[in-house]
């Protein structure tokens, strides 16, 4: 009898060893062979779920996504929307360590999709994730008279989505200039000043 | 007599070329085979200048970062601040293809960083250069009485950096969804939006 595999437990184990490896030791020292010796797998046995290493980041970007979607379901919504909204998308922004490592994943398949078509599927998917998730903000504020009701909400959410990516990438890059604090900051103000009417 | 090799004239040389493969066939093409094609010199005759991919891109972004410089210094600032400021500003986003080639290098390099730092020098610079730029863009409307003056300069030039470079961003990544006259409708909606008080 053929040995029965469980694909998807042995995704899952996979998904863990490739993170642990990305959070310890960062991306830079992500590749088959280190992972393969996290999990404790052969290499050979990792090519059913990736070969490259754009395969590799989209492999880990589901994990970053199922996160980062886990975190943001479990916030808790008690509270002044104004405060919910914030917490929920801080939850998206770089403001630690693991979100960090998550931001960096993200920044690194973004690039290869501009050299490798097969990333962009899965970037599209993690980037829709991020603009619902703007939506969803912008729609909240808007319910409860916390922006202004001449504000386009697809404009705003265009405007708060590019406001996000930007900080995270800030918050990665030049983490001495964007530390968690002054992000949180920016990102105040930004809400704060969606109250103010579009025509004066 | 050893021969006189003027090192600038043909760094300026390789730069161009760098350019014309990376504007004509994208970033993906640009290898270090491909460019010595284009320039008509021997692989090795690159090594003096770069021999790896980071190489590559840290030197195509000082062409990129020269170009860009060019273009601002050559804008014309007659007019109404708030059009200067605008147009300037826009010399800064992928919004025709010569500058979206240049912000993909920018993202390519951004990436980069994350696992050379090799690359981190040169990606210090750029952004330094527009964060400045930013600055520039904050400081005119202030003195001009076209940002409110309870805002602080220096958080709205950083929450104006990380607009501009999620809109870059999202314009080179989903071009569907961020087309060159919705990206410069998110930034006239946010610099219109500095005349309302901070505080209400």
């Amino acid at each position: 009898m053929p040995k029965i595999v469980d694909h998807d437990a042995r995704r899952a184990e996979l998904a863990e060893a490739t993170w642990r490896v990305v959070y310890r030791d960062g991306v830079a020292a992500a590749t088959v062979r280190s992972i393969a010796a996290e999990a404790g797998w052969s290499p050979g046995a990792l090519r059913h779920y990736f070969s490259t290493q754009t395969d590799l980041l989209v492999f880990a970007m589901e994990h970053v996504m199922a996160k980062a979607t886990e975190r943001f379901t479990a916030e808790d919504r008690t509270g002044p929307t104004r405060e919910v909204v914030q917490r929920m998308l801080e939850e998206l922004l770089p403001l630690d360590r693991q979100r960090a490592r998550e931001a960096e994943v993200w920044l690194l398949l973004a690039a290869r999709t501009q050299v490798d078509p097969a990333a962009r599927d899965r970037m599209k998917e993690a980037d829709d994730g991020i603009r619902k998730a703007a939506g969803l903000a912008v729609a909240a504020l808007a319910a409860d008279g916390l922006m202004a009701a001449d504000r386009d909400p697809d404009r705003e959410t265009a405007r708060l989505h590019a406001l996000l990516d930007g900080l995270a990438l800030h918050a990665l890059l030049h983490p001495d200039l964007m530390p968690p604090d002054r992000a949180s900051a920016v990102l105040t103000d930004h809400l704060d000043g969606l109250r103010h009417p579009h025509q004066p």
